[in-house]
């Protein structure tokens, strides 16, 4: 950390910022200079705690921190690509896997609606090549008065789907209470862009050990992004894959502006899978296919996809999903980008007879 | 609602939007127009539940909805302003009050520390006018490093504030598993930012009756901050307090950016009080009250501000709280501005012997 | 200025950036810690011109720049309040002021319609106690189809107004090619906000030495700002009252969003005057009082307020203008939030006979 | 257009509302609801230049336009894609072109440093496949003291390196002043992102009839980057080329936020070709190529890209420019994503000998 003085700084007060620092355990570096003088700070293995105590002392002008806040999503300390296993838990043979060299397309409807919807929709994503089925049985919605999901019976239909075609299942998760339930049907929890902060749920979802889908929320900056996952990890769950699904600016010609900078820069600062939802950020199934070009062309590990047989009559996002021969499409897209990179498609998880 | 068509749309797709939504029960009305034709779709009391429907069927360019989606918190349905009464519940003979003519502000520590701290500052805030005590016990906190409240220790010690100063007291509630714990001691419960749209949240203290400090996302508009009141008045619970405390732009001199255009919007468009904390916003103790006189100005209902009687120290957020001093200075200057715009500053309560 | 290394660099590349600190003639700062080694660069007077060729040398992580990029606007630099007089160079006997303790009013329409028009809401301002009128003759309109301004014909009718009404003129200038003819009726020039970064225009007005109205572009920090306005005082002109008219956010409920915030920083920061334009960043005549006083309360040195004695009839912003009953009303409430923090409103100017 | 009226709207109100409508030249289709009415508006070929004057009325609540702002730059109106040519004016055998099928690629310096530089930068873009140089001449800088260009000098390197590569050459303009010099040896003229609504600069470059670069301002909507372009175009110069290079949101981790969804819903509004600029959207080189490739996987129909021999010595965004191998190396995989879309890469020119 660097404290940065006033011009007008007196010695008496340079002084007593070094004696603050050393009282505080640390080791201060006064920088003397023509205009103003900073002082260095050093010894510290993490952030500053008490750096407040300093920024209130007098004279000083700012301070600036220098080391990254979180340990256990960075790169720096873990070299290698997480690979997150899917299906293990629940008894695939050969797990779905997202993070290392392949690139891995999880798709489904956004909702579940009932029975025929899950399963047709199971089937064609499976019969295109995804790795892994999407379905919300719980909604988080804007308005109390918008569907809520199914709730309870949504997860008994998505662990039928789930069963039937062979594909592993995410879920979102929205609260502590009904986390046993979801445990019992999902293969991985995906917290949504609204809880990304919601701490108390990070931890339970870290405590489960079982794979989680972190998505960015849309004020969430990348490092606020890190930290959450960093709550994560440090309850002992490292199985979690980032996914970049679009910020809030002023922009106002999609539903949020997807930021596809994210992607080499998380994988630069951390060893995590990222992953990029392009239905979300766009909202108009006709501008999901280049985006979803574009993810995997970022290097992206995989995508999260909106698919519905009857995009015409979905309860709920019906414009961002493709149908499922557009979704075919996607894939035969999304294969020759990756090809262009030298990556492979993910393989499909194979079951125990 | 409004279907918006495409220029070059025949006379079959525009009779078949007509058709889907006489089916839907509305009413639809063509206009023909030179260049394209629009249809006005009446008969809603409501957002249209399955427009999505008709945004699919071709030749369909745009829908454009016109009714505003909530209802409980809009003053079009509640014209007079509501009042929101803090302490009743716990015993107060003349509550507090948020909402009205007068101004009423909110302050005390970012965080409960200790019994030294929050008494002492319980003490400052109410001898220079306060007429609630804030302080959290349970903090939510972008890492998983940083301190996060004292928890239950905490909530003990603001009862032991509260019974002492003998101001009511408002505390972050930051799941359900807490909520019976706080409700035995908070005479409000704060939905921060992060929380704002952690919708399990808003129906558990909706159910509770007790009031709710709902503070704006970060990157929420007033429709989603207006929505998430919902939620909470349509569990029947109508004491609901909004709070502005500022929005994530590009701008990056402050924490925040604080949106005091929000104020007389909310005034317009609902009936609730709304307050505003400068603190979170700014970030910097000397820009909290130029903008806490701004907001005043503006014609908020109230203040939530930080204090604390040695910022120099304290755990979270130092650089931010007041000092008593300058607190003391703050009202004086709040009631000045209110007193331009005729209007008081809230009574503090009294309690029964 | 500080070079911050990783965590792996070499004592090889630590001694490579101190050379080239000595070569660019700089003194370098070497602060080894536990996790890296950051190194400090005092001895410039300035911004270094040639950090990049720091910035790439292996082993470097990231540069911290800690100067201020602004030297003529700086309070640092010039400690006493600038006071901007409108009127001299024109034949004012006491000009105009902004800056320093009075409140300043500046009004008139958005754009010159006609001569009736500008006479009419030139005397109505002047009447309600506005000291200067503001008025377009050339307009920057998103549209090409949009009505562009009178120009000569609006600038000759500037020019009667402000006889007949004795009040000092500001009006936008869009381009170098029509200063000149600018200068002959306007006793200040006002830079819009889509050219508050066009630099060969900020020479030009620096320049002419006329007083400037430096509006922030609605995508700029409040450095680029005060940049912006030490291109114009680099060319020796130190009459620049800065104007805070709103920047561009996620929020859709207002033409832009108002950042009061930016008050009490640039007082902080420079001392040129600031001004607050509340009917650009609202758009709606009915949220610009409140916004008016806020921006009072906060601290500005006046406000800039668009007003049009028949706004239905209004060529351009129409719905954001204030009738005159509603300007004089606004003016009753500004001075009374001015009174509340001791401040006068400024007096109008008086003319030689 | 549509004319929402107040639920408590008299029918009184709303008969004004239609008389006003007729009165402007148009048909109103009043719809009565059960909550309100809304009045919709046909007859006008384009946006209603007075709707003030309907907005303004008693019992309206808001209006709401429908028809999009601008003409000629729109695919509505121009089916086929735009192809530009560049180097015909001045003397290219055969042009380059940008639009069409191939894929485009635009690279050299930020700036124009000296004959060396420009030379070996100019033959190390073109061996490696890029079909125009760019360089800048004059430089609009955020700092006064920062390096603004060599200017006449900087134009006359150009116009050697053009000559000796064999490369046509845009540059930016800045104003109407230099234009003449700039057109005796641009190919292309840019119009910078600060400069996208300086209005008289577009009418300027649109009348020269020279090939333009608009560049997206960093506020501005896709919608209002087709206004700029509307500005040119209706001065009779269909010759302009789009490019998006990234918009200023809450994230600070790049310099700004590169909107790759602006590339395909540019394509369907618009038969305008557009480009997009890795380079300043990163600000840093290693994360340069993963946003070319995302780009072109997008659809667009080219890039710009900085290089440079010498980073770590540029002038200026050293710290942003790709090295000649590694512009090489981006080449190579643009090249392996665009096959991937079937598209080829854009033929450099040939000269006439």
């Amino acid at each position: 950390m660097l404290v940065v003085m006033n011009a007008s700084a007196t010695p008496e007060q340079i002084e007593q910022v070094c004696r603050a620092v050393a009282e505080l355990g640390y080791t201060a570096h006064a920088m003397p200079g023509p205009t103003r003088t900073a002082i260095g700070i050093t010894g510290n293995r993490g952030p500053i705690a008490d750096s407040e105590r300093i920024e209130r002392l007098p004279g000083v002008r700012e301070l600036i921190r220098v080391t990254a806040p979180y340990k256990l999503v960075s790169r720096e300390f873990h070299e290698a690509d997480t690979v997150v296993h899917l299906g293990s838990e629940l008894g695939a043979a050969q797990p779905a896997e997202i993070g290392g060299a392949a690139v891995a397309v999880i798709a489904g409807p956004c909702t579940v609606e009932g029975r025929d919807q899950v399963l047709a929709v199971a089937q064609a994503v499976k019969d295109a090549g995804a790795v892994m089925l999407r379905g919300g049985a719980y909604k988080p919605r804007t308005s109390p008065y918008a569907f809520q999901g199914l709730g309870i019976e949504g997860l008994r239909l998505l662990a039928e789907a789930r069963e039937i075609a062979g594909l592993p299942v995410v879920t979102e998760i929205m609260d502590v209470e009904t986390l046993p339930m979801v445990l019992s049907c999902a293969d991985m929890l995906q917290v949504g862009a609204r809880n990304m902060q919601n701490y108390p749920l990070l931890r339970a979802v870290g405590r489960s050990g079982r794979p989680v889908l972190l998505k960015r929320g849309f004020a969430a900056t990348v490092t606020d992004l890190l930290l959450a996952a960093e709550y994560i990890l440090s309850e002992g769950n490292p199985n979690v894959v980032l996914c970049e699904r679009g910020i809030r600016t002023f922009d106002d010609s999609a539903r949020f502006t997807l930021d596809l900078h994210a992607v080499p820069l998380i994988k630069q600062l951390s060893h995590l899978p990222v992953i990029v939802d392009p239905s979300h950020a766009s909202g108009r199934a006709d501008r999901v296919v280049p985006l979803a070009r574009a993810a995997v062309a970022a290097g992206a590990d995989g995508l999260i996809v909106e698919v519905h047989h009857a995009p015409a009559f979905a309860t709920c996002d019906g414009e961002q999903a493709l149908t499922p021969p557009s979704f075919a499409s996607m894939m035969a897209q999304v294969e020759r980008i990756a090809a262009a990179l030298d990556r492979p498609m993910a393989q499909q998880p194979t079951w125990a007879s």
